[in-house]
């Protein structure tokens, strides 16, 4: 008898044929056509053709940005928990957190609240707006008892060093005159001290991954607000402004909080949340396709696969700086486990991927068609590579 | 020492390894894109990085449509001649028809000299176009010494019955007053006696195979008048009357050259050319990739093959009806080899080929573009599937 969910929480579909092979299935979403685990059952109902009676480990993946939540959730079958929050510009909304292993681990997206995608672009103003929602969102998350927290951190509309954040959780952040500062980046120039006696206890005990994957400090010509700040709304001088108060921001902390946390590799994250996260909680960063990897249990899936199948949207040069697929293919190659990728779009430098990252690479489009095409087919594109991709696997030891 | 030429003419490519797969390389032109030999290049370009080793039979195929002419030279290691030939209206061009066995074979298509391409699409007009530059071909193909001719009749201009090209070769056909013809379909209706004693007498004497994959009759319902003259630029009353004047031209044909050919399969072939074929020589109507798969030795190559690498432009629910694919498929499963095909468009039904047709059957396109860009990018799409293949294929044993 074997269990049909693993101690990860990976899933195992239908029984499997004494003998056949095993294969782990463990893609990224495909952007604007397919979640993680759509691929994943497309992928399987397509390898399923070519191998009746193989066992399929799916494995849902993420690499900590857009879709990282619903990924966990699905691998490890969670749920997705609603709760009120601060946009970007202070206004109530819904937003979503994600709660898997029996309510212990929650998944936060930051963008879920804080996102660009929150704002028209015409209400893009990184002076103003707030991370303030991300604070909602982990309250809510530590009211439903959650005490292991993964914060994902891209797509910010904010430059406020994690300020609005970290008074949702109960600090103050105090000007001259003993008043609360007001939200966003612009304020944190009238900073003059901040305390803490107010934050929630609670924030002592649990334990916080941040999925990071870039290393800006906070300030300067590779800070938050110089990198990250045009797209949020920022002109050449709304940035200076904007680097100026999140320097002061920094002397402040360290002062009051005793923890440097400027020139942290990720503290320029999401327009300094993760400085923000460095300095009111106990947060540690990491790549986010790591903590992915980790909480999934990949490796225990890959340990027992005959061949390991992941996949994105788009492989190409990027895919080595910490995208899924490279963080698949580099579990699967120290298992010694052969790894084949699949792509909505194989782009530029994605030749040089074969052999050395994954054993082959296969795109999925079948014609020509517009994009809005193209996504739509994604289920069926990725069936009939998976189809093929087994039947071509079947083949004669001839190619030994 | 292994001969780099078989004896039907297909290249070896490089020194083998002994032990190493032996690939059988036999796809068909990707229209606009690529002609089947330089498919055949870029498909050896990109197993050999998995298979530094291989031995690789190129084999370019068609199917006696476009390209067939092309790729028996290059299958054959022939060469392409010029030849002066009448255009559909009777202008004099340079047409091209290919020697290849020593010169002792000619490939002629029938669209080199009579085809729709030769007019604008004002200039269509059934009533008056001739085939008889295709007689001009077959006559200098005499000239240079054939004795074996292969005739593809697509895409012909023409619905005269093949009435030009005997008129090329020196039969008269005379109306009631003993005058010559005029050209054209609609002069047919004045014939009164046609008189062969001046046919060229090498006709006698060589053999003609004619690569034609439909069964329509001369005359009626599924006709060649009533089935292919629209797209030729004939009106609803120039069908009848075309097809008035193609029955009375068979009955003067069974009358005077003692052959009743009107209601053999392909006689309506290219506007009767097919019809005209059959009655003034002693052509036989084959399946275009039958003669090509003869001529070319593909199973003799496929004896040898530990995979068959097939493709086309576009795969899909039309690949069963006489397509290259199909007919290279159907030889590989003969000889219990495993064929693989590619395609630069997977269209509607090509999903129920894979399993019966085919063992596997991948798209080349890499991203989404446009036609002109996916075109553009054939060899590149073509070697990176195939390299792709054949990693995937080098994996583990494990999938048998």
């Amino acid at each position: 008898m074997v269990s049909n969910h693993y101690r990860r929480g990976f899933k195992m579909i239908d029984s499997p044929t004494p003998g056949s092979p095993t294969f782990v299935l463990a893609p990224d979403s495909f952007k604007e056509s397919m979640t993680a685990h759509e691929v994943c059952q497309a992928m399987k109902e397509g390898l399923r053709e070519a191998f009746p009676g193989a066992r399929f480990l799916l494995v849902p993946m993420a690499d900590g940005g857009e879709g990282t939540m619903r990924s966990l959730v699905d691998a490890r079958g969670g749920s997705v928990y609603e709760a009120s929050a601060s946009d970007p510009l202070g206004r109530s909304i819904v937003a979503h957190f994600g709660l898997f292993d029996d309510g212990r681990t929650a998944v936060i997206e930051m963008a879920s609240a804080s996102g660009l995608e929150r704002l028209d672009p015409s209400e893009r103003d990184p002076r103003v707006t707030t991370t303030r929602g991300t604070g909602d969102l982990l309250l809510a998350a530590l009211n439903e008892g959650a005490t292991h927290i993964i914060i994902a951190i891209g797509g910010s509309a904010t430059n406020d060093g994690g300020a609005g954040f970290a008074q949702a959780l109960g600090a103050r952040l105090l000007d001259a005159d003993g008043h609360d500062l007001p939200p966003g980046g612009a304020a944190l120039a009238q900073l003059a001290r901040i305390d803490v006696s107010g934050l929630d206890p609670r924030l002592a005990s649990v334990s916080i991954q941040v999925a990071c994957d870039v290393d800006n400090p906070l300030c300067g010509v590779e800070g938050a607000s110089a990198v990250y700040g045009p797209q949020k709304g920022a002109d050449a001088s709304t940035v200076v402004e904007l680097d100026a108060a999140l320097a002061h921001y920094a002397e402040i902390v360290h002062r009051d909080l005793g923890r440097d946390v400027a020139a942290i590799p990720g503290a320029g994250a999401a327009g300094g949340l993760g400085a923000g996260l460095l300095a009111f909680t106990g947060a540690r960063l990491r790549r986010g396709v790591q903590i992915v990897i980790d909480e999934t249990g990949l490796a225990e899936a890959i340990a027992q696969a005959d061949l390991v199948l992941t996949g994105e949207g788009r492989v190409d040069e990027q895919t080595r700086r910490g995208k899924t697929p490279f963080g698949v293919a580099a579990v699967a190659r120290a298992a010694g486990k052969p790894v084949i990728a699949i792509a909505g779009c194989v782009g530029e430098g994605a030749d040089l991927l074969t052999g050395d990252v994954f054993d082959a690479l296969f795109p999925i489009i079948g014609r020509v068609g517009t994009l809005e095409q193209v996504l739509a087919d994604g289920p069926a594109n990725v069936r009939r590579t998976c189809r093929n991709l087994g039947h071509a696997l079947r083949l004669s030891s001839a190619f030994h």
